[in-house]
């Protein structure tokens, strides 16, 4: 959430004679993303998002990124369209960073998602799984199944400094997810990170989908699990089942799942809510003295994975036979 | 440069209830000001400034900021417009902050402005002074040449960290400002703060004067010492005369100054270098372990105060007689 590399008018003047946007008219740095620098930008053109990736962001994954907006707005998925410069590149310099402009989405992110949110976001989730077939790239995604063993050793015994008993709990899911993982589900790109505040509405319209810095090849379902996990519970992490069974009534309406996929689905919310619980421990555990941006408590997720942890049939989550 | 306070899309959509501005399609946390949350919101009736004042600023003193804003704009000076609730008010409550929704104002900030920005501003800020008459309330000017002992204070000896002699050396121009420091210019509102970070410019037209939060009742002509000091110095601290000299000439054409004023104009603008060289070095001196937010360079302006102790006429600013 903050602007860490700063972009005078002047360079960004310059910057935007290699485009056909017209002349600048105003830019604000906004608090948008974690990782990245981003500008909310205005041209006689219309309003876009300037992105400077900052230095945690692999360079060389960005082509990857930033072709599969292309695709997926190509084919109707609201999400920011990459906007090409002269020589044909979306991907460019500026301030010594790597710099992207995409198009700008209308819309807000709400914190506290509707029922209708949940179909409105279960019927894109499938679209942009449809929409992404036959995008000519693919990323390993880091944060699956074999990337968590490395991120609880990185933790370690410290995860017992948030919650006594968390590291052994931790290990002890980490073996069984391992053993009974399915790896033979329909796969292609999934977001992976589609969280309330990666979308746009306006009203219960999804006007938008964003931050697809995470996305990468892995199972259609896992992403379906992520968002059960991200969208569905409340404030008192209950399971709120009526939002479960909007999203996967919407998502299936548009792309079926099939027999595997549904048995699947407790050991999938399982595992995501185990990926998000990891990263967050880790990032709790290293939160650089005087810092000013608190990071999200891991335990938010311990709480959502023992609900998982109690669920005997795909039904608990409102899925429907 | 940082949102403090964040705000949920479903608070703001209720908070936009008490006012004719139709929906609310998008809201960014917006990397401006140093001391508040800014947000810039476009909502079925335009786009808008969203501020949350946070807890340094006097939230007795907001009626006047406020009140000077909606006086200024109404007499033609491009400045923000407080825009007033059903209640009549502008100035409410949001996430438990003090909050304002202004007009939203085109244009960007330049780093380095040119000839002729600076004959713009010299335009702009007599025309500010011009409008500033008969506004009702006042405020005193914490900032000037009695509140510059106490900031020598805060710094002390440890000045001399920043500097070897510094700590004297302010010590002796503090001495020479407070015993020759004109105190019967005509006076009134200033603006005290008008940086180039605080205008906004559509090619070389003055679009917007920003950030009031240090207006207060002062000589007129020290509100043109400040901007000499902070749009007529180059990279090196040369001092661009050709820039001086547009700024006022253009001011003159607008205000004209008198005799006492700029007779005064070099010690005015030794106390404006002094102000931000010591306002700088409390801060860069205090700045929490750990910070994200490198504090801006006091001996900026020790450079500068030393380029004005050197002047012995008013013609060394570019002032022609």
């Amino acid at each position: 959430m903050a602007v860490y590399t700063d972009v005078s008018a002047e360079d960004l003047t310059v910057f935007l004679r290699d485009y056909d946007l017209g002349p600048l008219l105003s830019f604000k740095g906004i608090a948008e993303g974690v990782e990245n620098s981003n500008f909310l930008i205005e041209t006689g053109g219309g309003r876009y998002i300037l992105t400077l990736y900052e230095k945690r962001v692999n360079e060389a994954e960005l082509p990857f990124f930033l072709g599969l907006m292309g695709h997926l707005a190509d084919r109707g998925i609201n999400c920011p369209l990459p906007v090409k410069a002269h020589d044909g590149q979306a991907l460019r310099k500026l301030a010594g960073r790597p710099a992207a402009i995409v198009t700008f989405l209308e819309g807000v992110s709400f914190r506290r998602p509707t029922v209708a949110h949940c179909a409105a976001l279960g019927e894109t989730l499938a679209g942009l799984h449809e929409a992404s077939k036959g995008f000519a790239l693919g990323r390993e995604n880091a944060l699956s199944v074999s990337g968590w063993r490395p991120l609880a050793e990185k933790a370690g015994a410290r995860a017992d400094e948030v919650a006594s008993g968390l590291a052994t709990a931790i290990s002890r899911e980490l073996d069984d997810l391992e053993t009974h993982w399915p790896r033979t589900l329909p796969t292609g790109i999934i977001h992976a990170d589609l969280f309330p505040n990666n979308t746009l509405f306006t009203g219960d319209q999804l006007s938008g989908v964003i931050d697809f810095y995470f996305a990468a090849t892995d199972a259609y379902a896992y992403d379906l699990a992520i968002c059960l996990n991200a969208w569905c519970f409340e404030a008192d992490f209950s399971f709120n089942l009526t939002k479960g069974r909007a999203l996967i009534a919407a998502y299936r309406a548009k792309r079926p799942l099939n027999r595997a996929e549904i048995d699947a689905l407790p050991i999938l919310c399982r595992g995501a809510a185990l990926r998000f619980l990891l990263t967050r421990l880790v990032d709790w555990l290293n939160v650089p003295p005087g810092a000013l941006v608190r990071p999200l408590d891991p335990m938010e997720y311990w709480k959502r994975l023992r609900l998982h942890q109690q669920v005997v049939a795909p039904s608990a989550y409102g899925l429907i036979d």
